[in-house]
């Protein structure tokens, strides 16, 4: 397989981007169709949430080089997003990678790897998920791509794609979808927020969504409990 | 299978639902003989301590119709109970659901599936334990039954059964068994009450519990390390 | 298999242990050539380092009877670090343990089975590492040994030797080892520092470490994206 | 909790467990409404089906004392059903149970623990059914109960209920509904031999089942594929 | 999400999917640079290698309306290849569908999801490769698509790829290089019979690749052992 | 950590290493003392049983270098052990290896990691075990050491000790206590057949272990179904 490192990516307008980091990675999963969801990987903190346009590492198990290569990559608005060629728990990335990306501006990294330092990397505000935490050390000894295609979680993502993230997980949207998703974001918010009024109000969900002949028709009865009071 | 919606279930009386809220899942653990317990379902927050009487759901993987179903049967006190047919990782369960149960009273929702909108949740202060965080959107499609006898993390929990739910996990006490429960879970807080005071005395588990002639009667040598300074 | 109580082990030294316990578990497994670290054990609570000498013990699953024994061989400056002879998730270890040693000066406890009572835990500022956390009670039937060499998530433990543990996971220290170990930990930790500074100040690890030569011999080639703007 | 051994539980009948033992685990799982099913232990043989009347045996972990006195309850045509209160992976059962478990006529075990002397069961022809694979021997030490209710792989399983087991794993038949299941059963196995049939002779399932119009309405179109040659 | 059935997608060249399917999984990921493989399903049989063309199914989670749509998509040498929007153990295959796939010539079944009657279809000499073995049944309710790009084991598979399977998983070769990995593929099998020859003959791999200077370079030392006799 | 290759290791004598060869993993397990037993690899063949001196490995994750250089230590009756220094998946062992240790005489080869090549490797009768099947390659980058002490699941295994392997996983018998272990597999033998043939014959485990008055004392009771015929 070719290893390359591909410079100056597409990336997705910092508009968009900022925009999408205020809505929650649920909402806009919802508004994209269901799509780009990734649960597998954690927050290391609570209460984050950020969005950036992907430079993408694809490395060695247990092996940084790549890591390395991609940081000269990154521009303000970047997040990292590392992956490696099969599953490994090694600590991949840790607090003087993220003081290098911090220099250049980026905003979080998604390890699907191990990770560590993680009490330095609350400690200095920088947000990361990650698959595991784990301490053990790399080498960096085998050659990998930077800014190709990769998969993370079951979700392709490309260079240039958008990542939010928060407490909830991760959502990628692809570049040429971004204005799309967050005109259908917005748009799912203003829906949220009225159904959270009515819920509030007491109106059911069973109502509003005009369930009740639905329950009828797949045949669900509504019984006494049998030892009701 | 037929599906139903079980009305007006009986539920255990709320003073003692109060009353074991004051107690942690460990010791009315203990106190029932260590039964009940569930420990595959993780809070979402730290530090919370609830306890409400089951309103169950059993829902087909990835639908939520009956949960929407199960709203309505929910009452000041009760806590909502959902489970799949077949193990299911879609957040099932939100921000617009807690609103809807909070609205009624509810105290909490136990979801043998996926949630999502955790930091809503926290910040709205409903509390909730679940098998896992994802944003995975469901669909209204499938029947099920709410008030039926469902099986989580290997316990029966039948509706108006007590579910408390701590830091350590959760725990089942079947509604008939709710008072010697209670009795019980005191008798054994006032135990542990009065071994906690033993042991920052000083005391040993060994000298209390008169483990040392079971420790010889086992076998069980003391013998000076080899490299004993 | 003989059950032993070895009592009086000889401990790493004191110094050794605290000038240790200021230094993060990354650090040190780095410094000691990646060995010794365990990542399968997770905290119980958050931004907490300590390090102690441990004190070991091999329990029979679900069964606690050696950890009682164990009690009494703990010193100021102890890491109690427990395992079972096959995989358990009883809830071996909570608060009345931690409330034993405590008053004995131990400074945590390393479980490789469950734990409960986590939030006391956390009330009273005693830390915890397990695998697990669970209510389940546990039986005093079944022998044991305490202060044997044990196999805790792929290390081997012995008595007397340091474990530090923190956010990241735990790391042992062979007594022989401690005062090399802490020598290049301190090395180490300048190295980082120096780093850290070069980094904030804009350098790349490319440059840093002359991986620019690596990757150029290893085929990694510089392309422009396709797509650039 | 109580220990106990119920002896002589009712049992369904011989006829009913024998003809359900020539029909598969997932006729009759659909035929019962999708109930009763557990994927969790996996056959140790291939191209096994049997079906017994459930002998239950609820252990400590690592404790085989049960199990013993379980086979004295054990009569031909039953099953022995064994989990434990905790998750274990202990070899709780070997040939030396399965000898004398074939002495008194059962036709198998399921054991929701470890099993071991796999080969040896084959080779003598006694069917197995575990979750684990593991030669870790037990104690005899902790009560429990035979023949009580217990919940296996999510289901529960009273003595005297009917368990078949074959390659895809088990359907627990409650002994009340077991003359209920099998006329339900043939009339599936009719229906599923006409529906292959249906096939073998190239009739589509969409045409046979009416789905068309299914897929129509929820809007699921028909394109060519911009590639298609 | 729009949800599509794709028609007549343009499918490898039969004699290059036939050459392929004479070579091992684990020769032709060798030689397609390392991508491609699926290890996360495993097969239900032994001893079997097929290779088909995909025809592609993305279904709801225990939902089998896609998989009738898809098998009218089938023609010979097709390998039917189904996941689910979120991991599902629904038995989503079994018996019925692989009569009406074999009557339509199509070469055996991946299932990222649940299968179930594995002895049957062991028995009719249909291949499968699944993740999960259950006998879970499935609803017909919820709209996807057929013949769209997917993602199964961290791999993307489109319509008209070649799946090679075999006892050790997966590979995917994608279309567009399916004649490249043809001819890669014997260049690979023929200087693996080279290297297996010379093994037979004694030479070592050490020799064979020139690693001795290798290990030198990096430090490896040759020490006799301290007990060496 | 320094990396070196250890030759000419003390073995275990080949009579008592063919002697164990002839006794079940289980029985010798027991007869240890239950110690040294590994359940997590599984083997890829069914109904093989060998013993051999191990040569260990400790190899990078995804990198076989020092597997070629353990191959020029391997000597009639030695069976190859591989560890990774952190879990990895890659199929780092197949047949041209297998090729080569049969040359040599090795026995067989046990992989704490992934292997390829699974029936090929059956085919030319070369038993292995396993944690993973997975094709995914290796580079040939990073030192680490041959015959030095290795931990592979949870157990510690050194040059020369004795591996016994079959259907239910493995031992390791160290080499200073093999000849007691033969003796002590011996005893234990011919007590299993004694109480094999008891069993046969009818007598109960109850009786034969004295458990009867156990069960009294620890107050399980006997009761009559409450629904008993």
């Amino acid at each position: 397989m070719e290893t390359v490192i591909l410079t100056d990516p597409p990336r997705a307008s910092r508009e968009t981007v900022e925009a999408l980091a205020s809505i929650g990675v649920a909402t806009i999963h919802e508004a994209m169709g269901r799509t780009g969801h990734i649960s597998a990987l954690r927050p290391i903190q609570q209460g984050v949430r950020v969005a950036g346009t992907a430079v993408t590492v694809l490395s060695w198990p247990g092996d940084n080089l790549m890591i390395h290569a991609a940081i000269e990559q990154c521009r303000p608005g970047d997040i990292l997003v590392v992956t490696t060629r099969e599953p490994s728990s090694h600590g991949m990335f840790g607090e003087l990678f993220a003081t290098g990306l911090a220099h250049r501006g980026a905003v979080g990294a998604v390890i699907d790897a191990g990770i560590r330092d993680t009490q330095e990397l609350r400690d200095m505000g920088f947000p990361a998920w990650a698959r595991h935490i784990n301490v053990m050390g790399t080498v960096k000894s085998t050659p990998g791509s930077v800014n190709v295609p990769i998969v993370v979680g079951g979700q392709v993502i490309d260079a240039g794609d958008i990542v939010v993230a928060d407490d909830d997980g991760l959502v990628v949207v692809p570049r040429a979808q971004a204005d799309d998703a967050l005109v259908a974001s917005r748009a799912r918010l203003a829906k949220e927020e009225a159904t959270r009024a009515a819920f509030e109000g007491g109106e059911l969900g069973l109502d509003r969504y005009g369930m009740r002949p639905v329950l009828a028709d797949l045949g669900v009865a509504y019984r006494r409990h049998p030892e009701a009071p």
